[in-house]
């Protein structure tokens, strides 16, 4: 058996990241992999500008009433500053050749004859805002392989872009195969069962920010088996199914995979989960889950997602992260196999804390429904309260 | 001024939840928020079942050889035990009547005459999956409020659920005035400044599960933006824009709102932040943000996005959550406002900690950017390593 470790390394291994890009615009932007570095082309401020409404002077003349030789409202363009006077300039306004502190409005009486005292002497650079202090030019302001968020599309917008390079989305193809499996809503026969797992790796391959091809259901039947593997392998980058490819079983998809590429069947030493198919069909990868709903939607989140997070260009593959403290104790461990227990972060007496669903077997999706993440378990290990586990929240 | 938690308490009195509901398709009502429970009419499983391939028995028969008098694979439907006889049984099948323990098939031994005899006593119970063990009928397996997960998706699919009852989308109308604004990609003159609230508006709506109604630029005349309220109100529940409707500030907007419906000026002890509109136009509410792109995106993570979660049907709104310790230093406090510092939750020496980007201006949205959360510092509050500080994620 492959050790969860042991299975991520050699799925990342082998999850080559999209290499190909696409200049979309800005919102149609939203949500996907960066491409490319974006670098500013400007200046943020593009020029020292006033950071108040007051007055523009040079801090060595400033003691006594001076005369206003100019008046700068935003977006002009003024003229060097006339020795022995100041400028009446407001936020934003670009601050003129020879001025060297705006002094705020607030802090200057304006004589009868229109000359300006001020209360308060300046000290140099005050309330200036410097040309590039926010952005220099040349700067990489959003670097490539995160996943563009709406502040990364304003600021791009605030420098003037309005398209970004972008990978492509992933491509996943998706099909269900078996003759027990009844759609939702229909009636169940003996022996028959609701195909759950389409509801629940449709949505989470979206929220991952994959286009989803789904190639629908299809009977315990080699043939068309393979036909929907050649079908899904020309429009796809991955195809990804649930169940009948445990190691051992007699399966039709493991026949038709095999027949049409090549496959590596995995047993993983891990809870729930287990049976992992590794495979190619043409140029497409195949990833088969385990049939049981929580064990293929544990695997998604464990082993799927990393893989495809890594496909789509992503930096960041968010498997589990540090440790909160466990708020339960756990005395049932598995002697061989890692757990990934159901769990629920929340607010306890002293910070963040895991709470543990209270069953934790894989019949029904009622503890994934419930929990918002899960908390890694080495084999053999049991947890007394307070115990820190490392975490993942669910995607 | 008004604080932080007046301003959000004052908010969520006056956002009405949705009140009507769509019978949505599972695939559909992906992300969507349930209106009504969701509670099982069945029991899972339906009947008490084997764990285990393997032998159902009577625990007190047990001891010696025993002829098996049926099979029962998954799917069928048992004779009652005959006394005096085990049934062979497979993982999934129903437990016949009189059985009261499953033996698994590796303590047994099959003589030449067929009859089995097994190497281990049985516990009453054992190896059997109880009927309604993972879910008894009419318990409620989803509560109303929530946004259906994929997992949820997936366990409703379980119980032959093909359709569930979820809150419309919220719809949120959005417009950007003044005649200064020009698109990203257009040459901008002097004065001129690119419109970078549409490009983190729209997106953060669409994140947060909003249908987006874009509404487009308006210069800066009364009648126009009468106009544009007026249509916003017909279509949409909220109407959302930033900018010019400062407190003291003269604005077409500010009047627009004024004369269509009414219009709540506040002036909120927050930084970035500080102007906030709050009022109606029909039966839409109208909220105007900041028109600083950084103090109107810490605006809608703070204010409009609990509102608007509110308005959702969600109960969760997700504002700041306990604490994460600071791995900076923070002396330059604002005596009277609290401050939404954006930082980073990174993995520190002892787990956890909030990484602070350097420039906290409101310049530009580099540091929402850069930033994966707010986190909130008391007015006059100074900061050392170490000290822990009200953390939210963004939206």
């Amino acid at each position: 058996m492959l050790s969860y470790q042991e299975a991520l390394t050699w799925l990342l291994e082998r999850a080559r990241p999209l290499n190909t890009h696409q200049n979309l615009s800005l919102l149609q932007a939203a949500g996907r992999v960066l491409a490319q570095p974006v670098t500013a082309a400007i200046d943020v401020p593009p020029h020292d500008n006033s950071a108040m409404d007051g007055y523009a002077v040079r801090c060595a003349e400033s003691g006594g009433p001076l005369p206003v030789s100019q008046r700068i409202p935003a977006g002009s363009a003024p003229q060097a500053l006339t020795a022995g006077s100041v400028a009446r300039i407001f936020t934003g306004a670009p601050i003129p050749d020879g001025a060297d502190a705006v002094i705020m409005q607030e802090q200057a009486v304006v004589g009868e004859d229109g000359q300006v005292a001020f209360s308060a002497a300046p000290q140099a650079g005050q309330n200036i805002r410097r040309r590039g202090e926010d952005i220099a030019a040349g700067q990489t302001i959003l670097a490539p392989g995160r996943r563009l968020t709406p502040a990364d599309l304003g600021l791009a917008a605030s420098i003037g872009l309005a398209r970004l390079p972008v990978r492509p989305q992933l491509r996943v193809a998706v099909f269900f195969t078996g003759d027990e499996l009844v759609e939702p809503g229909q009636p169940l026969a003996a022996g028959q069962i609701y195909n759950s797992n389409r509801f629940w790796l449709i949505p989470a391959l979206h929220k991952l920010g994959c286009e989803v091809i789904d190639l629908g259901h299809v009977g315990d039947a080699l043939e068309p088996t393979r036909q929907l593997l050649r079908d899904a392998a020309a429009v796809a980058d991955v195809i990804v199914t649930c169940g009948g490819v445990s190691v051992g079983e007699e399966d039709h998809v493991k026949a038709a995979v095999e027949a049409e590429g090549e496959l590596t069947l995995w047993r993983l030493a891990i809870k729930p989960g287990k049976p992992l198919a590794f495979g190619k069909v043409g140029d497409a990868d195949f990833i088969g889950l385990p049939g049981n709903p929580v064990s293929g939607y544990v695997t998604l989140q464990t082993l799927l997602r990393p893989f495809l997070l890594q496909r789509m260009g992503l930096i960041e593959r968010a498997p589990f992260a540090p440790r909160f403290p466990a708020a339960f104790v756990w005395d049932r461990p598995d002697s061989k196999r890692s757990e990934f227990l159901r769990v629920r972060k929340v607010v306890g007496a002293s910070g963040w804390e895991l709470q543990l669903y209270p069953q934790q077997g894989s019949g029904v999706l009622m503890s994934c429904a419930w929990a918002g993440g899960l908390a890694w378990v080495q084999p053999g290990q049991r947890i007394q309260p307070g115990d820190e586990l490392p975490y993942m929240e669910l995607a």
